[in-house]
């Protein structure tokens, strides 16, 4: 029997799927299990686009075209000018989720072996696509102490080498809820215009801004139009993670070539997402206000909630709908393995994701989880008393 | 402006794709084009498949399991053991379209720098796919003299070097149509296990054999079950190219788990797409029998009308809805593109993809072309009147 490649055993598990046949053996026992650890939406999909669904008059579903529809990149060119993000239709490739553009962008900015530098803790999918693509990753660390903050100048000009071709941001930041500042921004700027850097930026969460000011994307940094690469998705803006339609903007036209050259290989996006995304992007201002209000309520209630159990920390994020919390335990992972497998608390119990698989080095995220508040409030303070409940009994075994 | 990465400048440009710009040059000037040129049915979707969209009563378009709805894979048990192959669902992986199964096959047998051997001509996008991986693609060569039958055992062992790590088929075959023989498949079946090799075998057009006799899946070969990985697709089959759902299925457990976090990485296959496929495997019997009798008569029809053409020639594959055929022109590619510039014939032309980007030595492929009966056979029979006439003209310029 031939040996599976290097790489497939390189590639990391996910930290999120670990402990999912421990939840599964809870639910088994009839234990209700409050799901904290994962990115997926409660909230429906825009009526308007699962209406969509049914008035499909087509006889054959067939391909696109490889960059997606086109009706479908004249309405994200409405869209993206919203935010002050000038671009044509051309300047828009039309992905399989955020994931491929992900991956079309390492592809087409990174030879293997190149390094490419993120913050730490990071989206642990992006380790996954840097080993498809053979990239090499190194990390610079944002620290809870800091809120997450965006590590220092000093700190990535440490990591830079003459191999560093990349750096990886996602802004609003997932794990952390992080917002980049106007001034670390910059910060960014300026470092990738003084190396010659691609500036990636995963910018899904663009839409959970909570600070009240409006969202500054990669696209509009000023003397980097060339470097900048932005990854985006319609899976968490219209709670359809499902239908797998991301895209990836930039305005480097031969950035824009190459990925062109990667997508024709895999002939074309999905129809039906497309189809969906389109009619989610225009008409749907009353269901992003009302999205955007219940995130932003559940924020307030769950950090709140969160600090007021003794010895929890949780910064208060700008973004998003997760944040990465300390811990008052010996071991983040072994007490969210411990709350599935011994625990439960008035028939429930919580399940996290143990935030040391966010890390390039595990033993600083060692006391940390990530949370991400998908679930509404009623269910929230639930599973706020069932955490702190866990802690003590944990503590105390 | 940073570099795009050398892996970029190498993607091979689709064979394909090249001429679309001439042709929609050709529909500007009102000329009809007849598509002969692409893989996409021109057959309905069946009518079951559609009418489930219409009673979808999910509220969130959410994320489905890594590997697919496991209704699907169910369903996809029991079609596939009607051609005799006996597996369980978890031997199943649901991918995005057969592009992103050979991918993660592809990632999960070879290293970067592994060499994999495929039957020219093929499948252009295996090169890009060969790309993505970072592993070298080695050909050996089918004859259009011998009806592009299996090259002998001497012409792999010729090829086969210690970097060697996996054989690639494509059976029916894309783009000759042929069908490998029972003989054929043992001789394969000698080479792989001699070598401890992966053999990697692309069965997409599956249902579409005219020989009469049952389907021979690689799957089926004895003394080489943890050496088969199978790449599949309901694209073809029921006339789905846009929904995007494909399937990589092997009985090797390490194969498996190790696909399973590249396709954890990429979060799922797109849910709309499983919905469609899962509906469109039972209670089809007589939309499969419909689309077979029709593709059948094509052939029957098309490749006889090739060969009276004079100078034309063309095997009669037994699979598939494509044929190479040899013209008798200076070059292929040449021709094809004066089709669409300059040349019509009853305000007609024909669109054909010239076979050279099908082949690693594109001087065997000179003189031929791929073309596709996706089209009814009314014009099928245009398209062949157009054909005769445009090799007397461009020939007599």
């Amino acid at each position: 029997m031939p040996n599976i490649s290097l790489r497939g055993a390189q590639m990391p598990a996910s930290p999120i799927r670990k402990l999912v046949p421990y939840a599964d053996a809870a639910k088994k026992r009839g234990t209700k299990v409050f799901h904290l650890n994962i990115g997926q939406p409660d909230l429906p999909t825009p009526q308007k686009a699962l209406d969509a669904l049914k008035h499909i008059d087509r006889k054959t579903l067939e391909y696109t075209h490889s960059q997606g529809l086109l009706s479908l990149r004249e309405k994200l060119v409405g869209y993206y000018s919203k935010f002050g993000i000038n671009l044509g239709a051309d300047e828009i490739m039309v992905t399989c989720g955020g994931s491929e553009a992900l991956l079309f962008a390492f592809l087409a900015c990174l030879n293997p072996g190149d390094e490419l530098i993120m913050v730490e803790p990071g989206y642990a999918n992006y380790l996954g696509f840097a080993v498809t693509a053979g990239i090499k990753v190194k990390t610079v660390t944002s620290r809870i102490e800091d809120g997450f903050a965006l590590p220092s100048a000093e700190d990535f000009e440490k990591a830079i080498t003459p191999a560093t071709k990349a750096i990886l941001i996602c802004n609003p930041n997932n794990p952390t809820g992080y917002l980049y500042s106007d001034e670390e921004l910059f910060r960014l700027r300026d470092i990738v215009k003084k190396h010659n850097l691609f500036l990636l930026a995963d910018e899904v969460y663009r839409e959970f801004v909570y600070n009240g000011k409006p969202y500054r994307s990669a696209l509009t940094l000023e003397g980097i139009e060339e470097n900048v690469v932005v990854v985006d998705s319609v899976s968490k803006r219209y709670s359809e993670c499902g239908v797998r339609v991301g895209m990836l903007v930039t305005h480097n036209k031969e950035v824009l070539s190459t990925v062109m050259k990667f997508a024709q290989s895999r002939l074309c996006p999905p129809l039906l997402g497309q189809i969906i995304a389109e009619e989610s992007i225009e008409g749907t201002e009353d269901y992003s206000k009302e999205c955007f209000d219940e995130y932003k309520a559940r924020r307030d209630f769950f950090i709140d909630g969160l600090n007021k159990i003794p010895g929890v920390f949780s910064p208060k994020p700008e973004g998003a709908f997760y944040t990465v919390v300390s811990l008052p335990v010996d071991d983040a992972e072994n007490f969210c393995k411990w709350c599935l497998t011994d625990f439960s608390y008035d028939g429930c119990t919580v399940m996290m994701a143990p935030a040391a698989g966010f890390y390039g080095d595990r033993t600083i995220g060692q006391r940390q989880v990530r949370m991400a508040y998908v679930l509404c409030i009623e269910d929230l303070a639930k599973a706020l008393n069932v955490l702190e409940e866990a802690i003590k009994v944990y503590n105390a075994r």
